[in-house]
């Protein structure tokens, strides 16, 4: 393993909060990238490269992914820059004077066309392509895959949850269980997009305008001599979080007391909350409660290690809950908590040709050049996606679009429209599985004759699965 | 649900890179942390109050835990502070004059207690306690949860891969499967703490002064004509890196080239890197290869989805392994990616007397007043913890120290006594499991006083695993 030496941070770790600000994530690479591209600088080999990325297997448990993690992904790629700090660091490490210099005025420059946020894709396509020079794409490969990766699982998974929530809603109360400040920012974005009504987390609700939402914690129940002290406090000093957590104690009477509360203290009350018990026998008893008492606008909002299973059991059985409140589930998809993106070289151009390049390896190859993936529809729903060779032009939608070029992103949705896109997907969605993701003629004949396999191998839909 | 007015970002949100600052994370808090400490404040009750960090049950296929996140969590409470950009969104939510005035002299002032980082926990036992005027307590609930939660989960399934690893080494390749920019700092810190010997992260090697590694990817060996040129270009331009990536082709053929290409240009090879295939096989192949050639101190790395169950048989079946890089596994800790630990009150001050408090929700019940653990290791081994009341003098070793006091970390071990540290727990871990968490005589009576339960419900061990 190459160690190379290891000079001293300059501040003691334990008493690090390990932020990075956005240019230095331009460290937040694979050592491995740093030297092949210093390798490539050496070699005069930095003419135009394209990698895709895409997955070769669906993860366990999934039949298709929502992207997410574009926009957020590009931000980093635009404002990655090598400061002193950065540059120094490198040169302790042995990194040569000509590749540091390089990196210096460092600045990606390039193109990327992608699947914009909220589109549904299967195993095999490319979920983004980079055209630049080959340093450069190769020193955007990890956090490309660090963003992307992560924010597609969560995005898939809060989908689940909220097709399984049907006509009620779902928020995301996870920032406690994810994996860190930027996963607890991006975990909620993703969330949005897949169609939660909520968060929360103020940070994210801050940043990305979405609606921050809470109630109030046992602790704050037993901080008063009685709950029903508490109700009332927590109505008269913040009336418009008027959401009674109702379990401290005994559920039943917890609902009683807000509803007693509501009405000692005039303040609307405007929902109750469960989070331990039986979620179908309380959230009706405190539906016929709520209602008896004239408050019917009340929502019941329920919570406590929630997973999409049980939320479409309780659906299907008429649970009278409008809100659901997924925490761990969501924020680590932790059924799947891995999406396995991959970042593949497929073409590259060498004394002015370019040329298609696949992997071969027996258990891991890939399907040579550029591409482009295209979807058919009818009646609504997906029926079939064909992945073609750069430049065809096929029936059916063409799901990959510019979303960079010279290095600027070209993004334009709010985040409004993508999820107003993720919920047209999510509806569109195929019926049976796996999905058929089929092969154009033309790439056909390019990988059989890059790969050299026969043709007829290459006619059959993609494994959406891998063999576990 | 509370969701209050919903203020316009000031940026677009699909073009931000979502980072934080660490003052900026204030609000990496939930929303109803904001809203108890208004109705705190305008009750006036923020007297002392204690919380307690604990899990309820070990998560999944975990028998113990081995804690992380103490740094960098009590770093970012240190550094909390509500800017006027922080205040001015809260101001557009909703919250009061009074209690913005109050958060904008924010600075915690309390008491920590904690586990130090790399020692090894179990179900029912306060990693961390927190004593502080009670808004200051519930302020830094979320952060603390957010950032010891996924580190100790990362730390505990790094120490399981480097125990299976025996006397190989384990590195970390995580950086693509991480979730996001802050989970990938900290997953190359908590591994570095449960024993890793490096990381390809190199923002993370930078910042917390570990050791960088890396070889090469495929896309390198793709981009020459042969892959022997792209070992003999690699080996020249890059000498102190010389590991090479032989299964692009054909493994074995790979192997054989790389020594060729060590011999043409004088530059030691110092590893190959089998990443598919037969990896027991193929180790074994290469290591006669290599030794044959005179390479003996030509390391073997293995990658690619590993985990510690292969690991442990590869090493069992004698394959001549040298470095096991992780990614995915150790990174998202995959087979349980939560630690489920929650905060909560144990104890408050009302009236100038401090009062033990407990939550007594049929199936989350907890355990009042502050505690303290004592560790009992005969033989090297643990052999059983005690929960006692704070303060109780019982044998054994006590596991709590103070961590924070005013407001200030008093962490001073570095990472290195972090890792030692770490290694002597995971040498005596317990031989058989559920490990007996027992409660002290004095906190069985304080529980049944509490609770209103019979002593003889307490006095057995605290369960280990949730039923599922």
């Amino acid at each position: 393993m190459a160690t190379a030496r290891t000079p001293s941070p300059r501040r003691p770790a334990i008493n690090d909060p390990g932020l990075l600000t956005a240019p230095e994530t331009c460290l937040l690479t694979d050592q491995y990238e740093l030297a092949m591209a210093a390798s490539y600088l050496r070699q005069g080999m930095n003419e135009p490269a394209v990698f895709e990325l895409f997955v070769r297997h669906l993860p366990p448990h999934r039949d298709w992914l929502l992207v997410a993690g574009l926009g957020p992904a590009l931000a980093l790629v635009e404002a990655m820059r090598f400061g002193d700090a950065d540059l120094g660091y490198l040169r302790r490490l042995g990194f040569a004077r000509e590749f540091l210099d390089h990196l210096a005025g460092f600045r990606f420059s390039g193109r990327i066309d992608a699947m914009p946020e909220g589109t549904v894709a299967f195993a095999g396509e490319p979920l983004l392509r980079v055209t630049a020079p080959r340093i450069e794409a190769q020193l955007i490969e990890t956090l490309l895959l660090n963003q992307i990766n992560f924010q597609t699982a969560i995005a898939t998974k809060a989908a689940r949850l909220v097709l399984a929530a049907a006509d009620s809603a779902v928020v995301d109360f996870s920032p406690r269980r994810d994996h860190g400040v930027d996963a607890a920012m991006k975990a909620a974005r993703a969330a949005a997009i897949a169609g939660a009504a909520g968060t929360s987390n103020v940070a994210a609700a801050k940043r990305y305008g979405l609606t921050p939402v809470g109630t109030m914690a046992h602790s704050y129940v037993m901080s008063f001599r009685t709950e029903l002290d508490a109700f009332r406090a927590f109505m008269r000093d913040t009336p418009e979080n008027a959401v009674m957590l109702v379990d401290t104690y005994d559920t039943v009477q917890g609902v009683r007391r807000a509803i007693a509360a509501a009405r000692e203290t005039g303040v609307p009350l405007k929902g109750v909350r469960l989070d331990s018990g039986d979620r179908l026998a309380l959230s009706r008893a405190a539906r016929t409660l709520l209602d008896r008492a004239g408050m019917g606008d009340a929502a019941i909002v329920v919570s406590g290690d929630l997973e999409e299973r049980q939320i479409a059991e309780l659906v299907a059985a008429g649970a009278p809950v409008d809100v659901w409140s997924v925490g761990t589930d969501l924020g680590t998809s932790r059924d799947s908590p891995t999406v396995g993106g991959v970042y593949k070289l497929v073409a590259d151009r060498r004394d002015g040709a370019w040329r298609p390049v696949a992997k071969r390896s027996p258990d891991k190859a890939t399907l040579p050049g550029p591409k482009q993936v295209f979807r058919h529809i009818a009646g609504g729903v997906m029926r079939e996606d064909v992945l073609a060779v750069e430049g065809e032009r096929l029936l059916g939608r063409p799901l990959l679009e510019p979303v960079m070029r010279d290095g600027r992103a070209e993004l334009t949705d709010s985040l409004d429209a993508l999820r107003t896109r993720s919920a047209g997907e999510l509806r569109a969605l195929p019926t049976s599985t796996p999905y058929p993701v089929l092969l154009s003629d033309r790439l056909v004949r390019l990988t059989a004759d890059v790969q050299g396999m026969a043709a007829a191998d290459l006619r059959r839909p993609l494994e959406q699965h891998g063999r576990t």
